[in-house]
């Protein structure tokens, strides 16, 4: 038998689950909706089926020794997810009790972004590196700091919430209740807004004129800026201008060696990075310009949250 | 003889150098103008004969064994201090070589924020704490941050530049040569800015009408709160709510146990407390609201950047 644990990435719209390896080979994955599910305890049971499923996929020669999850403000100390502002079911959500009551194995949990950038650190860019950031761009927007080689956690367990340092006072409404948080602007759900304020704002043509807002997606804003869609384009320059003067503060608080962007928006590639870069550079403190390298994630497509998230697991059961 | 070393302070305005023991007690100390040395090796020699000055005054019992420097920009790496905005000096300055060839001693340096979070950590108010910040409202504004227990000094050694994230993009000209930093705002200079601000908005009477505004310092002007001036008490309510709004961003980012206000602002005590206090709590990240501690330096009176280089250096030479 050949032990593995399931990688757990639950974003605000989908959650992806994987089958790691202990040299974090991923076996098999499924992608389902976070939403549609009015009870935690139904998303719960989702959950478990889906790693039951993936395990009878992969067939006999295999034992699952433990369930690793990332999820928004998800608590290690707690074991559980609390008040997270991108996830239907509010109040602290204990998942690593309810995991373990229905498979049987232990289970984890940790901040979505921490398992980002322990997926880096461990398996993708970061390999070697003892400062640097991954930024997660989906549904919010999520930051795992390393700093001297640890992953800044805080007193609280709750370090890291850059999402929701502030743009503009008074700004968009957040989730969180308060607003003009970075991640009103600089996420999925950010760019979307962004949409709808340039399409009140300006008088050109767009596709989006004749889309309904609240089903855009970041690969459909991203594919109309391919085909030059204006409304689309002007989009990525605003939000790569908000990001990259909050990612030049970030710069100037931590001197990471590399940024690394990571999720559903970050797969816009160079229509995002590059205005953020430049930006970025343009309000940088003087000693630190031209030297922070902004990249994507190295692990885009296998998913650096499960891996990171498996990664976290193995860690625990030390097997 | 009994073992001693230095530890100096360097700001923008004032030098404090100190004898201290190995448990961190001040034997004798003094202060003298930063400025006024027209090139970098007459500020080197005035230094180092207030250093001998100090020794001769403490009598034959002790031996010195080096020099630890708190400096802003300074680089423990390097052991110089590079392109600091608020010195006249600019360039790369290779203090640690240049005090070792006048007295003969080893000489260690870092970022006086730094130097002020280590003196607070081993003889201050965050003794056995592992997450805390503290903040210098001096002529600039620095930031020495503990995450894990350990100093976070980043990969290029210059993190916590957190004086320089930007308040306000076309806002105040910084001498980092960027607009709208922190540090131009909430500081000593930047409370000086903020008087001449409201001289121009508002028509109330104020004693700073017929000051001289080069002249104005943090004493002065908490001073002036304190005998109900209505310019400076709105000047503190203005740099309160400046300085409120970042430090809930830098809560939210690195979830501290505690933040420390230490420097030449900050000995106003409640007039500047009171105010950020408040706004960090309105401007709070919900999750974190109501548990961070904000307080002034428990050094304060001693110098904790002095009691912090003196630490620095006893680490170093570990005898």
């Amino acid at each position: 038998m050949i032990e593995i644990v399931a990688g757990v990435d639950i974003g605000g719209t989908n959650t992806v689950v994987g089958l790691v390896t202990k040299n974090g080979d991923l076996l098999a994955e499924k992608t389902f909706s976070t939403r549609n599910h009015n009870h935690f305890n139904n998303f719960i049971n989702t959950l478990s089926q889906e790693i039951n499923t993936l395990l009878n996929q992969v067939g006999g020669d295999y034992i699952i020794m433990g369930v690793g999850i990332g999820a928004p403000n998800g608590s290690y100390g707690m074991g559980a997810i609390v008040d997270a502002p991108n996830l239907e079911w509010k109040g602290t959500l204990p998942i690593c009790k309810e995991i373990t009551s229905r498979l049987s194995i232990p289970a984890v949990v940790t901040n979505d972004a921490n398992a980002a950038a322990l997926g880096e650190m461990l398996f993708g860019g970061a390999v070697g590196m003892k400062d640097f950031i991954v930024i997660t761009l989906g549904t919010g927007l999520g930051s795992g700091i390393v700093a001297n080689g640890n992953l800044v956690i805080g007193h609280d367990g709750f370090a890291g919430e850059f999402g929701h340092t502030i743009v503009e006072i008074n700004g968009r409404a957040c989730g969180c209740g308060n607003k003009g948080c970075l991640e009103t602007y600089a996420s999925a759900t950010g760019i979307r807004r962004t949409i709808s304020m340039l399409l009140a704002q300006s008088n050109q043509p767009s596709i989006f004129r004749s889309l309904v807002p609240e089903k855009l997606s970041a690969k459909m804003i991203s594919d109309a800026a391919t085909n030059q869609d204006p409304i689309a384009l002007e989009a990525f320059e605003y939000t790569g201008r908000i990001l990259g003067i909050k990612l030049a503060e970030a710069v100037t608080i931590f001197s990471p060696e590399a940024i690394f962007l990571f999720g559903g928006l970050a797969k816009a590639g160079n229509l995002i990075i590059d205005p953020t870069k430049r930006y970025m550079e343009e309000y940088m403190f003087p000693i630190f310009r031209n030297k922070v390298k902004l990249l994507p994630s190295a692990l885009e497509g296998k998913n650096a949250a499960v891996l990171g998230a498996a990664a976290l697991i193995w860690k625990e059961i030390n097997v």
